[in-house]
C-alpha cells in the first residue's frame, strides 16, 4: 500500500449501528470502523456521527482522506430521493427530507452518492459476493422485514419514482395474512422473521408443542434468529414448520421473480437465511423449481449471500468507484 | 413519398393468421397484407407464406423492397433463440427448432430479426402507442392467456434465457385455480378469458342467472370477447362479477410490478380489455392504487393499450429499424 492508492469509503447507516469501511477497487476492506447511531439525537447529530465514523475508518489503516478517498458510498434507510441525496423519510430515524448528501459532502469535502442500504447489500452480493460474474441478479434479504433489489445489465433499477425493488411487498395470496404496510398477503406477511414468530406463537397458543419458549424469561420477547436456527436444528417441529413455510413461500415469490426477469443469479440473504443457512435456500430452490417454466430455470443460480454484514458497505463502496464528476 | 423513401416491415404470426406491414420511422403503416397461417402444412410452406405476404404488403403501397426496405422485424409465437432467431417450440404451430430468421432472409435477401409475439406488441405500444413518451414501461395483454412484456431503459427486457416477461405466469395464491401451465395460482388462471368462462359456467351451474347461454345453440362452445362485453354493458350479473374478478386479480398483479418495478406506464391490452373497455382498465387501476405504496404510484400511468391488432407489427417494425448492421 503507497500514499498514492486510491480508495474508496463505503458506509451503512442502519437504526442501530453505523458501519464504515475503506475499501479498494478489488472490494477488499482495509480499514473499517463503527459507531452506534443514537438516532434519538437527531439528524444533525448523526451526520456528525456519520463523519466521526468515517474518520475513524481512514485513520484505522492509515489513509489520508483528501488525498487519497475518491468518494464516499452510502447505504441509508429511506425511501430516498437518490439525485438531492436526501432521505425523505424514514420510520426508524424519524428523519424527513434530511439532506445527507449535501451534508456530508460539506463536512468530508468529497463526492457523497447515496442509495438505499437494501440496494446498496444486493450491488454488494453482485460486485463482491454471491452475484459475482452475473449480468443480471436479483436479490432478497429475509430479516425482521424482506428487503429486495434487482440488478439489470449491470446496473442497479431505481424506477420512474426510485421505488423498484420493493420485493417483499408482493402478494402473494391477496386473502393472506397483513402486512405491516397494511396490504393482505405480501411476501413479507408470509416469510419475515416476525411472520415465523407470529406462526410459532398461533401454534403454540393451539397446544403444539414447542421447546423455543422454555428458556425466555419473558415469553413475550422478540425471537432472534439464532434462536429460531437452534431450534430448527434441534428438529422442534412447530419452529421447523414455520420457517419451513417461510423458506416456501420465498420460493414462490422466487419463481414469480424467475418468470419475470429470468435472471441468471437470485441471491439470498439476511438473518433467518444467515442463521438456518443450506437448508433453507435448499428448500427455496426446490419449490421454485417446481413452479417456474423449464426454461427459466436453466442454469440459473439461487445462492445464499456471502458478504453477511458487510454487503452494504461494500455495495456502498461500489456506488463510489461508479461515481464519476 | 418518394423512391428514395426507407421502410422496414414488420410481421406478426400468428396461430391462424399472418399479417405483415410496411411501416414508415414515425410508425406509420403505409402497407399491409393477411395471409392464414396454415400451419398444418407445416414449417417450410409457412415460411413461403410469410414471404408471399411480405410481398403482398410492400406491392400494395408500391415499394421496392430491394431498395426502400432496410430490414424485417417478426413478432412469432415462442419461445425462441432470440440471436439464431430460431423458434424453440410452439405449441400452436407445432414447429421445433424452426430456422425462421435464417430462411427468411435467404428469401428476402434482407436482414430478419425476431421477438415473441407479445415482446412485440410491448414494444409497439411502447415506441407509437400508449406507452409512447416513458423510458420504463410493463404491459399485459389479456386474451385467451395472459403474456406481458417489460421495458427498460427503451430496451425490452430478455433475461438470460431469453424468457423474461412471463407476466400471466405469476402466482397470486398458491392454492388458486390450476393455469393452462399445471402451476396453481397463476394471474392467467384468475384472469384469463379462459378462466372468465370458467367462472361464469362454474356460477351458472350453481344457479346463478345470467343470459349468456341463451342464444348460443352449442353453449359448449368458446364464449369469445365481445359476447362477453355485451353482456357487461347489459348488466348481467354473474358475467360481471366474473369479468370485475378477472380486473381485480390483473390489478393485484400491477401492484406488484408496481411494487417490483416502478415503471411510468403501465399498458393493459389484449381481447378482453379491447372488448369491455374503460370500465376493465379502471378497476385494475383502484384495486393496483389500494396496494401499492403511494410513491410507486406517484404519476404513474395504468392506460389501455391503443393499437389494437397492428401492436405486433408495430412493434416488429421497432426492431427492424433498430437493426444495425
Amino acid at each position: 500500500m503507497s500514499e498514492n492508492d486510491k480508495y474508496v469509503i463505503g458506509v451503512d447507516i442502519g437504526g442501530t449501528k453505523i458501519y464504515a469501511a475503506v475499501v479498494d477497487a478489488n472490494g477488499a476492506i482495509i480499514g473499517s470502523a463503527r459507531k452506534r447511531t443514537k438516532a434519538h439525537l437527531g439528524f444533525d447529530a448523526v451526520v456528525g456521527r456519520i463523519e466521526k465514523c468515517i474518520r475513524k475508518a481512514a485513520e484505522s489503516c492509515d489513509v489520508d482522506i483528501d488525498s487519497q478517498i475518491t468518494a464516499i458510498g452510502i447505504g441509508s434507510p429511506g425511501p430516498l430521493d437518490l439525485k438531492e441525496g436526501k432521505i425523505i423519510e424514514t420510520p426508524n430515524l424519524k428523519w424527513v427530507n434530511a439532506p445527507l448528501k449535501s451534508r456530508l459532502q460539506e463536512l468530508t469535502n468529497k463526492p457523497v452518492v447515496v442509495d438505499n442500504d437494501c440496494n446498496a447489500g444486493i450491488l454488494g452480493e453482485y460486485a463482491f459476493g454471491a452475484g459475482h460474474g452475473a449480468q443480471d441478479m436479483v436479490g432478497l434479504f429475509i430479516g425482521t422485514g424482506i428487503g429486495g433489489g434487482i440488478i439489470i445489465d449491470g446496473k442497479l433499477l431505481h424506477g420512474y419514482n426510485e421505488n423498484a425493488g420493493e420485493l417483499g411487498h408482493m402478494i402473494l395470496d391477496p386473502n393472506g395474512p397483513q402486512c405491516g404496510c397494511g396490504v393482505n398477503g405480501h411476501l413479507e406477511a408470509f416469510a419475515s422473521r416476525l411472520a415465523i414468530e407470529r406462526e410459532i406463537r398461533k401454534a403454540h397458543s393451539n397446544g403444539e408443542p414447542t421447546r423455543i419458549f422454555e428458556d425466555m424469561e419473558d415469553k413475550t420477547q422478540r425471537i432472534r434468529s439464532k434462536k429460531l436456527a437452534k431450534a430448527f436444528a434441534d428438529n422442534d417441529r412447530t419452529v421447523k414448520a414455520a420457517i419451513e413455510k417461510s423458506a416456501i413461500y420465498v420460493g414462490y415469490a422466487v419463481a414469480n421473480l424467475l418468470n419475470i426477469f429470468n435472471p441468471q443469479v437470485v441471491v439470498i440473504g439476511g438473518g433467518v437465511v444467515e442463521a438456518v443457512g443450506e437448508p433453507y435456500v435448499r428448500l427455496v430452490r426446490k419449490t421454485a423449481k417446481d413452479k417456474v417454466f423449464n426454461i427459466a430455470f436453466r442454469n440459473v443460480r439461487i445462492v445464499e449471500a456471502e458478504l453477511g454484514d458487510d454487503s452494504a458497505v461494500l455495495g456502498a463502496a461500489v456506488l463510489a468507484w461508479n461515481y464519476i464528476d
